[in-house]
């Protein structure tokens, strides 16, 4: 779907549009001729609101890819994924609720072990603790200044850590020091364009100086860095669609992806229930509202199709409070499935309904990923195409051409 | 598809794949209300297949084309056809299995029918006979001689045959001589790029020969020349999909389009039953292994109904010996529909199962034109996106982003 196509078409209206996200929603049976998690769970409003709306599935980068978390909501708020790429620093960034700001550069790097030639002998420094990473990456900060640019080092996890650069006139196209094997020294940091000299000799300083100070420890010696990235400048959510977005979510990636498309993100909720209230109290505030539930995908990679069925039922007895708010158009689907068989992200198709007044309802009359397959919406739906079917139906959009 | 996603996406590991390909499978009932050949074929092991894996229908290359079957096969390959073109002249070399080498240019000609001043009066000479097309070729190879280059002439079938020039520095961007009409002369071969100028020269060279040694004959008097091309420098499907793939079949057309993207093909099977000890034989040596039953197509063009059924029936016996070996995926499909009632290639969409342990079943629980719609793959899968798919039930992408 064309960004600039919508873009010219768009109105405005006081129309609200959910997007009731299931994290993993769509599963696979754990055994031939079973159900799917989502068709086992008992959905009765999930059920009659599917029979009243256009079903189908969605495809969230292309026919195979198993997309992540980023990737996979862009696609759903109407970004095509491909086109719309981030580097792994700023997700970095967002993962770990780092407030990166505009024009920052950022990179996530690994924590090694080099010999002493300087030749790496362990990529990840034995997968030392989140703890002793946090230990190493305070020691970088208290020991590493260099003039005009202000360091910043966080942990991610374990052997992983974000750096971010802030200062002036700094760029993103650095190539990644971390070989990616073991057996030879990291390389030194390269700048891709001219303009990205002066980064590439910060990052270089940042690294001797990481190396000094890492010199006496055993066995994080060393570190590597990838990814380096600025915060994208895209069409946000208001330029491209015309609406006043808010991201509802527990946990900072997602919060983060909603913020990379101009998302107002309010605090983190700890609950379902909790996103439920933030929902409510902001209804009359937003024009279109990303509710992320994410239990059902973290069911899914822990193998626990159980949960994910009881968190699929949960979700269910919370939608009539959903629906009470009347929404003008409600779309009910995950980012991506998350079978419990495979205990992780996967390429199939996601099921999905779109409700308004005005959609075409098909015969589709239960929320699964069988029944959807017959759906108006049909069974291989590009993701980044929901956001101007919403907007549709939403009357959010002219008439094309006279 | 992008090929290049695919390609940044695409891991190894010991997995299987087999591309069971029933040459023309697709097909329609011959009176109204009737059944397809597919449908109307006892296929019990088939059917139960299906009723495990994904289905739908894959389209060949374009909404209302009808392929030929190299580009019918490049599809199904993962090589979207419209992006990889390849001339006809190495598709001829292909269809007789000449042993094309890369920087070989081939092109395919007509033997034509020139009046006293060399207008063409008929461009295939009278349809003369394969006997009589080879008679002149084996003048031709006889009489022609050019220096610096090695001249090959072979009676493709009738009045078609094919010129390979064999040398160094060729190039393959030459423009037809064959003006598709009568009432002209043949065009002098001309060089579409500089570097084409010598092939051009050499080309004129052999034609201007070639009409002094057919001058006697009658009616194939002249000849004409068109699809100068060379093999083409794709990437392989072990560079692309990181697939070590074999070939098997038995006419030299699909051997030759296997071998384009880099299979290995060995020698010829005369059955079935043979490519099938072909297959086992060589299991333990690939990834990938495209099986193309040739006499489904055949029994098409022919307008042979009841022959297409009893053929289908038969693969459907074998069927239990190719799953005895435990692919990690199969998929069964054809390259295009061939219905015996058109006797010809034609551009309906073809029948396609994908099975794996990890394959999302669907509601179709037999083998046919009219239940694969109702598959999970959809009624109009593009056929280059079967390749991904595949990949994926193989477990042999990574993930897209994080």
């Amino acid at each position: 779907m064309n960004l600039n196509l919508i873009r010219q078409q768009v109105k405005r209206n006081d129309s609200k549009i959910i997007l009731l996200i299931m994290d993993g929603i769509g599963g696979l049976p754990l055994a031939p001729g079973g159900l799917t998690a989502l068709e086992q769970a008992q959905t009765p409003n999930l059920d009659a609101l599917a029979a009243r709306s256009v079903c189908g599935l969605h495809e969230p980068v292309a026919r195979g890819i198993t997309p992540g978390s980023g990737p996979a909501h862009l696609g759903v708020f109407g970004y095509d994924p491909l086109k719309y790429q981030v580097g792994r620093g700023v997700l970095a960034a967002g993962g770990i609720n780092f407030d990166l700001q505009p024009g920052d550069v950022a990179a996530r790097g690994n924590f090694c072990t080099v010999d002493e030639n300087g030749v790496i002998t362990d990529r990840r420094a034995g997968r030392i603790s989140t703890e002793k990473g946090q230990e190493l990456t305070k020691l970088l900060r208290e020991k590493i200044q260099i003039p005009g640019v202000e360091i910043f080092v966080e942990t991610v996890k374990e052997y992983r850590y974000l750096l971010v650069l802030r200062g002036e006139g700094l760029s993103g196209e650095i190539a990644e020091t971390d070989p990616q094997q073991v057996g030879v020294k990291p390389y030194p940091a390269r700048a891709l364009e001219p303009a990205a000299e002066k980064t590439a000799g910060l990052v270089r300083q940042f690294v001797h100086r990481a190396g000094e100070v890492l010199a006496a420890q055993s066995p994080a010696n060393m570190l590597t860095l990838r990814g380096f990235s600025q915060l994208p400048t895209w069409p946000t959510m208001e330029e491209a669609f015309g609406l006043r977005a808010i991201g509802i979510a527990m946990y900072p990636m997602y919060r983060g992806v909603a913020k990379l498309v101009g998302m107002d993100v309010p605090p983190a909720s700890h609950s379902v229930e909790e996103e439920l209230a933030v929902l409510e109290e902001n209804w009359s505030d937003y024009d279109y509202f990303f509710f992320h539930v994410k239990r059902t995908d973290s069911a899914g990679e822990d193998g626990n199709f159980d949960l994910k069925v009881s968190i699929i039922e949960k979700v269910d007895r919370l939608l009539p409070r959903i629906l009470a708010l009347q929404p003008d158009v409600l779309i009910v689907t995950g980012d991506h499935s998350t079978p419990a068989k495979m205990k992780s992200h996967s390429w199939h198709p996601v099921p999905l309904l779109i409700w308004s007044e005005r959609c075409r309802p098909d015969l589709v009359e239960t929320f699964g990923e069988r029944a959807c397959i017959a759906g108006g919406l049909g069974p291989r739906l590009p993701a980044a195409d929901i956001m101007p079917l919403a907007l549709a139906n939403a009357l959010r959009l002219n008439k094309f051409g006279a």
